[in-house]
């Protein structure tokens, strides 16, 4: 993550709006984590949105953080429970103004770890989708066996056509670019089956788009589940329901392989003295797939960079929601997307016979 | 599995009729799958269909198989990669005559490790689909930290309506009675979120129709992508597409796990003796996640039981499929879909408004 995407030196100074009340753990897991954020981007700018006493009595105690921090006040914040449509109508709410300071050119992005749904609202109207994209997706990064892959959309559209697959591969790639440091990401279709006649004509019409782009050479085809975690590609695009189920199924997947591996190490003393041997490589295996790394979804398509942190994380993992919009911020995600947007254009304004009758099953 | 499910006595004697020329590794794994299956279900009679004297050869050198087998002949088989359509014209194929059987009803169930598209395109022709379901579809078992859970659809139906889900919920429940031998098996819907407002009209008709019916007690509505493996509920159902790629997600996640596992235990002296300590729990953890357990998905919805192993299993995970289509005909498991279904009818003859276009993103 900032490892493998900070290759670019920090020419900034960049700043960030950060939501200071977003988050189960609300300001003082902020906080904590922009003290952590403070020493790996020292140079970096935060104008932190939120309720004045609080945040200020909290940056007093974490004088790295203050040292990097600039307190923008809101009078209000919005509950993690509150809908979309209710949220939209609070005007002076911590994300809000965070998103405010985005639109204004202030700063160059925004983390908060509030309600999402309430997020991708407030981003779609204060920072505004990117001409040439119809609707903003929800990307991330994840292990593999081979590094790391993005994957999108997690869940900000449940259903798509071909050509918001065919935008969020754009996206994808972009995202790759600027996050993982790969100079040409390649790009995968996930669909029931890798042969060019499987899934629905949906899918079958994103990939000849594709096939036919400027990112052809980078495109894949079709993938399939298991190829996610198998790295076989560096993006992988599905639709937001089946995105946000595949990484929710993986991840349940690993914690159940960690569930029943405790039970191994703790069943017996011989367990417990094999725990002991192993355990400096057990360590980095669970580094290498903690969920606190990969924290840090990105609303794509967006006129500046906005990062979800996940609601329940803890400082470390709001920091690496830091790292990500910092890497994306530093790499120039958002004008990555708008040049490749300006080579596609004419390829996705192509008609397509949207007949969902010819789905073919699944192997 | 087999010893879950086989808590009722084989009243027997079951004929099954085994395709005989499928899977990758043909006869020789059938007929080695067989000689397992043989020792486990000694009354059973299997009528074994393809090329006579191959099949003869092989079961001279299995004479345990031999005990339970009749040879069918057939003259030729469906190649791995032949289309579904190009399938049905075959007429004397070892597939089609093994179906053929089923369907004259001189065996309740049938086996075959050969083309799935093919497989399920001859099921719904030949052995035919219950009346009262609208399509078949594919279920199979795979294991989480509490137990084991059904999913269905995996595959046969990419795009499914509300009716299908709510049937695919009828065919999971006697599908997890009868293979998992659970007295009232509890029913998820998989989505992007558990709260009632997420994802398409489709899941909140299937699960208003559900919530209506006389499942209504077993329906816990929603679920998401980690529960599957958490052992929220017995059986989850969903859409072809969703849970095809959820069940090569999960079974991608549990690879890598297993690649990382043994990088820690093969890196040095310490993690090789580590090895040798935990060796035992490993190898019931491996067991216990091993996908040869888990072999044998079944096209669910028709006039008989039709088990599809996966064309890559060995003898092992051929004698497991065995072992499910086994259960299902011991468990009368199409007589128990015929049940519920006359106490569905009138539920599911309920008009719904499939406005797709309310839908509401994943958290």
């Amino acid at each position: 993550m900032s490892e493998t995407g900070s290759s670019l030196p920090e020419t900034g100074p960049y700043t960030l709006a950060i939501d200071g009340m977003g988050g189960d753990g609300g300001p003082e897991v902020v906080v904590a984590g922009l003290a952590i954020a403070a020493d790996r981007h020292p140079s970096a700018r935060i104008l932190l949105v939120g309720d004045e006493a609080k945040l200020s009595s909290l940056l007093a105690r974490h004088p790295r953080a203050a040292a990097i921090c600039t307190i923008r006040p809101a009078a209000s914040s919005i509950p993690m429970d509150m809908k979309p449509t209710a949220a939209l109508r609070v005007r002076d709410s911590s994300m809000r103004l965070a998103m405010d300071v985005v639109a204004r050119g202030e700063a160059q992005g925004v983390v908060s770890a509030g309600n999402s749904g309430a997020m991708l609202a407030l981003a779609k109207i204060v920072v505004k989708t990117l001409p040439g994209i119809t609707r903003p997706a929800m990307a991330a990064i994840s292990p593999t066996t081979r590094g790391d892959v993005v994957m999108l959309d997690l869940g900000a559209n449940v259903s798509c056509d071909w050509r918001n697959l065919v935008e969020f591969a754009v996206m994808g790639e972009a995202f790759a670019k600027a996050v993982l440091g790969l100079p040409a990401p390649t790009i995968g279709l996930l669909n029931v089956g890798s042969e060019e006649l499987k899934g629905d004509e949906r899918l079958r019409q994103a990939a000849e788009v594709l096939r036919g782009s400027p990112l052809a050479r980078q495109f894949h085809g079709f993938v399939e589940g298991h190829d996610i975690t198998a790295g076989t590609t560096d993006v992988v695009v599905t639709d937001g329901f089946t995105g946000n189920v595949a990484l929710k199924t993986g991840e349940g997947a690993l914690k159940m392989a960690f569930t029943l591996l405790r039970q191994v190490f703790t069943a017996n003393l011989l367990g417990r003295i094999g725990y002991l041997l192993v355990r400096p490589g057990l360590e980095r295996m669970k580094e290498w797939l903690d969920p606190r790394r990969y924290n840090g979804a990105v609303f794509v398509g967006l006129n500046g960079v906005v990062v979800k942190s996940h609601g329940g994380t803890d400082a470390e993992g709001f920091a690496a929601a830091v790292d990500v919009a910092m890497d994306m911020v530093t790499h120039r995600f958002t004008d990555g997307i708008r040049e490749r947007l300006a080579h596609m254009e004419s390829l996705t304004s192509v008609k397509a016979s949207p007949d969902q009758s010819q789905a073919v099953p699944a192997s």
